[in-house]
């Protein structure tokens, strides 16, 4: 089996500071981890500072690929486990990184995963946290919960880490669909519940939280995102086509 | 009992860099610890790097003890676990973090309890590893196996966290969705697809299979059925009331 290590990536989204960068780098090697994406970071986080802190995981550094938005970043990832230091309406489902660290680890043995952490000072947008399959938690003390970036890191990493040498593989089948896929299907979704009434505008938002949650709960195939589109197509559909239109097709079809 | 990370004092041997010293302060309290100890800090250590990383946990900064030598540090403590990244003569019986965490704890909860970190460059010297009672080794890549210090106390801090039993999981506010319920759920399902045409009698058994596979693969909240129960219930609605009267709904709903 391939070292599921290697298919995690690590993505800052909108990192200020240049130590933090380098700081993470390492904590990457550290941990046997060398997909490093940044998102749009500040125009004035400074490199050479990153370079520093990087000590000897320059290579990590030197290597990253840089992104417009979070999407970008994460189109082409099974699974996408988001950080959170705040609880709040999307966040009741946040675990530890270590409940969450067989399943990821499990994914990442045929698919690309996704760490996802957000800027220093606030965390990761609502829109962002919507794109994760997975919201990690780090436990902290009450007192004083909101690590360092690069601290949040690397526990994340430490907990891939041993999972990692812990993992024995069982065998996969349909593969996991990956991120843009996912996204194709849930704007089609949402489409289809406006489209039948099922929820109006200023609702979509929240409602397609709750079906976010609901379909990120487990693996999601490709096939299993197919069936899924095709309900929500025909559904739209059935929505425009009244009944008797439909039973004429129906019996036609039986001829 | 009292809580046990109050028992656990992290000692610094000659430190040299500020921002190591104020990191090292911020993942303490992220941790619930606070007893920070310094033996013969670099004398051009800068405190104000220091008090600038320590962020909110300057309190832990400034209360810091310096002392002289490591058996000053540590004459108090019942327990001294040492870390070590390299291998060799006195470091055989090092464990991990997790392994050492229970045995730590435990006597944290009566004595008091050191976890000690070697200088940046060079780590703990054979006599000062000789002062420990424990050898703690971070797991980490062969290609790479030497942390930052104040990535090595945060992972250190983070098992001590756990062990001590101070996180409580948030878990999921609505509990999940007994058997009858979610049998009540697809069967809605599966008259919804049969209504809107997505399958016909003959294949609805394998087509429920699927969709049964794809919400089975986590838990599923009762929430969650409430959702999902109300986008069939109005997907079949809809499929039985043409646009135009749908249209005239939404709008007299608007007024």
């Amino acid at each position: 089996m391939a070292n599921p290590l290697r298919n995690i990536r690590i993505v800052l989204v909108r990192p200020i500071y240049g130590g933090n960068l380098g700081a993470v780098c390492r904590a990457m090697k550290n941990m046997g981890i060398y997909d490093l994406a940044v998102v749009s970071p500040h125009p004035e986080l400074d490199m050479s500072e990153a370079r520093q802190r990087a000590y000897h995981a320059g290579d990590i550094l030197e290597k990253r690929h840089q992104y417009e938005s979070l999407a970008a970043a994460v189109a082409d990832c099974a699974l996408v486990a988001g950080t959170s230091a705040r609880g709040g309406l999307y966040r009741a489902h946040a675990r530890a990184p270590r409940e969450w660290a067989p399943r990821l680890i499990e994914a990442a043995s045929a698919n690309r995963v996704a760490l996802v952490f957000g800027t220093e000072d606030k965390g990761l947008s609502n829109e962002e946290l919507a794109l994760c399959t997975q919201i990690i938690r780090i436990p902290s003390s009450r007192a004083y919960s909101s690590l360092n970036l690069s601290h949040a890191v690397i526990i994340c990493c430490y907990e891939m880490f041993l999972a990692a040498g812990r993992y024995r593989h069982a065998g996969e089948k349909s593969p996991e669909a990956a991120c843009e896929l996912r996204e194709r299907m849930f704007a089609m979704w949402r489409e289809t519940l406006l489209e039948i009434g099922f929820m109006k505008d200023d609702k979509a938002r929240h409602m397609m939280m709750g079906l976010r949650r609901v379909l990120s709960r487990g693996p999601l195939s490709e096939n299993d995102v197919q069936i899924l589109m095709g309900i929500a197509r025909q559904a739209r559909w059935a929505a425009n086509n009244p009944p008797v239109r439909r039973e004429r097709r129906k019996s036609s079809e039986g001829d």
